[in-house]
């Protein structure tokens, strides 16, 4: 199933700014990049770096002032597995592959040795595994209103489990603390969302189930087979779109997603767990 | 229904000292005084004052270094009314009376401005009326784990919202929260509980229901009909037993209630909605 | 010296919705007012209560559906005191006028319970009196940047102390709170004031010294001579200028306040302590 | 300068728990380790990982009821660069090494993102370089009492700035969290630290300035060139020594380290800056 993403950022640059952006899908597994190009006007020199594990990738770019105008547009074929969530168990801890142990870790915005006896006291009895992780989504998304502007990006799991609303980012945050209290291992993805209205960035969360990692939308808002990563990490800190250090006004962008072939149009949301990695 | 109670404190003073003390019965229209006593050793002044509209009776003393000890015992008649709970109705705003307006704010412990949202989720579509901060009281004892030493005195119902454990006043605050949350008035109340096991200072609280102030206890620890109030206030910072301005240790302390008479002595906890004032 | 004060509010009101207004410049031993005149349009009938102590004023009205305003003009007279700052003590706790020991207590936005080291580390070895105060102001002043929009109506002095951002009720927070760690009674103040640019309502705080109430103003952006009081209390909490219960749309308000006499007309801001009661 | 380094952890296992342990000395460009013996009683198999980057080494050992030991001992080689503090340059964020990148991000324990504003008015004006980084440690160290028991494992660098009282954990959370909003990439490191009494687990920052790493200790407890590093990462949450998931009952701990060199145990500790990767 194939994807074609795009978007663009508009900065007005006031002073000499270096941006890290992270804007173009992550080379993985089962997320094929087919083609794909950037374009900076003004075509500033670039360095790449990428997180290793997770795929994603950055640029560094030393802005000078003016406008300042990204491009991105890829083809991504994704290979997604689905699977029948029931089949899909929890692991031991001491099972885990060593090199995610830290995704158990409690994180800026995901502070689940804080959330732990909730998390516990909620879930802690359910039978473990995918549908477990379902069910966190399902508390998430009965229990927390999605209100555009309610949350910043100062905005925590602590406090969107008092304030109970919140953006895709708050109701993702929310989803990896609880899965981490529960010693599940759990991370951050923001992607090209296929069938979300109106089009943005989207973040939703990923889960370490059965030797694989799993997607979850708290927000039932995107349509998981058709969700084209770009960062993945401990949490939003992890996988801005855009940090900048300097003086930059951020003046707008637009992104998009479209199914490029016939077969996948047609797709229906599936009801099967979405397995990515 | 008669009740004796008693309290004694022990305290070592290291340098000059001012305590206000609040141990005293409070004077309530349903709660009558028969009998009652204070000693200070040594026999330091005392000034008087009192909350007019609560009836809590505090007391300052200027201690000097040494040991300082306080009793206080007396026989204190309880003419609570017992009605069922489902005909007490909640009151709209623009009816109660003027002067517990500001029962309805938030306050240090009660930050009713941000569990709003989470209290009109979960409640504010049951009937309203006395049954409605029961099922409030029945949320936080289904959701919050009573465990000694999880809280200090700076926990504030925000917390224990995430945290889900504590002890009686943490029960308390997030009661009064929600229901200022829901624009039904509530206040704090601590005392001496009978059937309260081990003997100690309790704290419940008030909510103001058809005209009258109904005590509700969510930890389910104490007899509500055997409840003496000592202090009421808008939250714990209102009705500390005691603050101690100076430089003192506490020592110890010791604090009963008995029932004096043979009837009280029989009776069950009740069912019955219990109004105070 | 006398002023003319003025706002103006106005509302959509949505459905029913009870309105508790504190707009009316409060009746104090030292402000007196000369005449005034508040009319509302529809003119809906309200009911008055008043905060004893304080003197704060306050009006409930049941709005109805459709557009609502409010209009108050008053002329008050000023009889502040000033004084030599270096001339005014503290207090001992334990000389304090028992009913404003409740000054000393932390409440929702002024949690001094939690800030008390810092203010002892901070404040606490500075020469007791007027001029430790205005010393904490300074502070305030030198460590906050005063910016619009920065803080929220749920911003506490907790926040603001490691946000180091905020308006003029932000700051009056964090002066009361250092002023009770240190044992100093302090209240918050909303009110008219004279030469603030742009007009609004503003917040300053009292602190209780020598046995009169002072005004602090850490903004410094009014003069303390010119500031008709409107509401007083624990907090902002306390003195809201409007509550609303109920559905309704803030559409817009103004404010002003003119000195009436030439000599005031001419005065600069006082470099002395100002009582007010 | 070689020391001998050696730590017993005792538990009492309840139920079979996963141990992940971080104690032996890690294994860094400028720490060698000589020799080491890691003993565990029982001899549980245990499964080895380390952070690539850092050098962290951890355990994961599944252990079953019973009584549990670890014992760890080994000798490190440290080969420390001391250099002039003041000819050390920060490094503008355009120029840093790709892969170090992430070490400006806010982590769990170090809010950066909230506590930038004070940081830049604080320490913005300094001049950059490792004098800055001494002064963020001579602030928290004249500015946060060390005080035993005054914080736990949930306190944060937010907290620690109101409460201004932490333990050696608090005054490394504060400085990584003020560099970073400076833009300096800072992280947590634990270790086994020479000269400090009494002997403990101990836990400092490095900057990474003029392209090295430098430690800094702001508890001013430790000899610099001393530490021997255990863990090293964001913040606490990747360095705890033990972390369990299961049932076990912590029943103590021994740690030492010595000297192991004559010349070393004269050396008085160092003014220069210690450069350590």
């Amino acid at each position: 199933m194939r994807f074609a993403v795009r978007s663009s950022l508009d900065y007005e640059v006031k002073s000499p700014t270096v941006f890290i952006l992270n804007v173009e899908a992550a080379a993985l597994h089962r997320q094929r990049i087919i083609v794909e190009s950037l374009n900076l006007n003004p075509n500033f020199p670039i360095e790449r770096f990428a997180d290793d594990e997770g795929g994603s990738r950055f640029i560094r770019v030393n802005a000078e002032p003016g406008p300042f105008h990204v491009d991105y547009h890829g083809i991504v074929e994704m290979d997604m597995i689905e699977k029948a969530p029931e089949t899909i168990p929890e692991m031991p801890v001491g099972e885990l592959p060593l090199d995610i142990m830290h995704y158990l870790y409690p994180s800026r915005f995901c502070q689940s040795d804080l959330l732990g006896r909730f998390a516990r006291r909620e879930f802690g009895e359910l039978e473990p595994g995918h549908t477990r992780v379902t069910a966190i989504c399902n508390w998430i998304h009965d229990h927390v209103d999605y209100v555009s502007g309610s949350s910043d990006s100062q905005t925590s799991a602590y406090d969107t489990m008092v304030l109970r609303a919140g953006v895709c980012r708050d109701f993702a945050h929310l989803g990896i603390t609880f899965c981490r209290a529960l010693n599940i291992p759990a991370r951050f993805a923001s992607g090209y969302a296929w069938q979300l209205d109106p089009p943005d960035f989207h973040a939703v969360f990923e889960a370490y189930l059965g030797g694989e990692w799993y997607l979850f939308d708290p927000t039932r808002q995107s349509a998981l087979q058709g969700l084209v990563r770009i960062g993945v990490g401990r949490d939003a800190s992890d996988a801005a779109f855009s940090t900048m250090y300097g003086e930059a006004e951020f003046k707008g962008m637009s992104v998009s997603i479209d199914a490029i072939d016939e077969s996948a149009a047609d797709k229906e949301p599936t009801t099967q767990a979405v397995a990515v990695g």
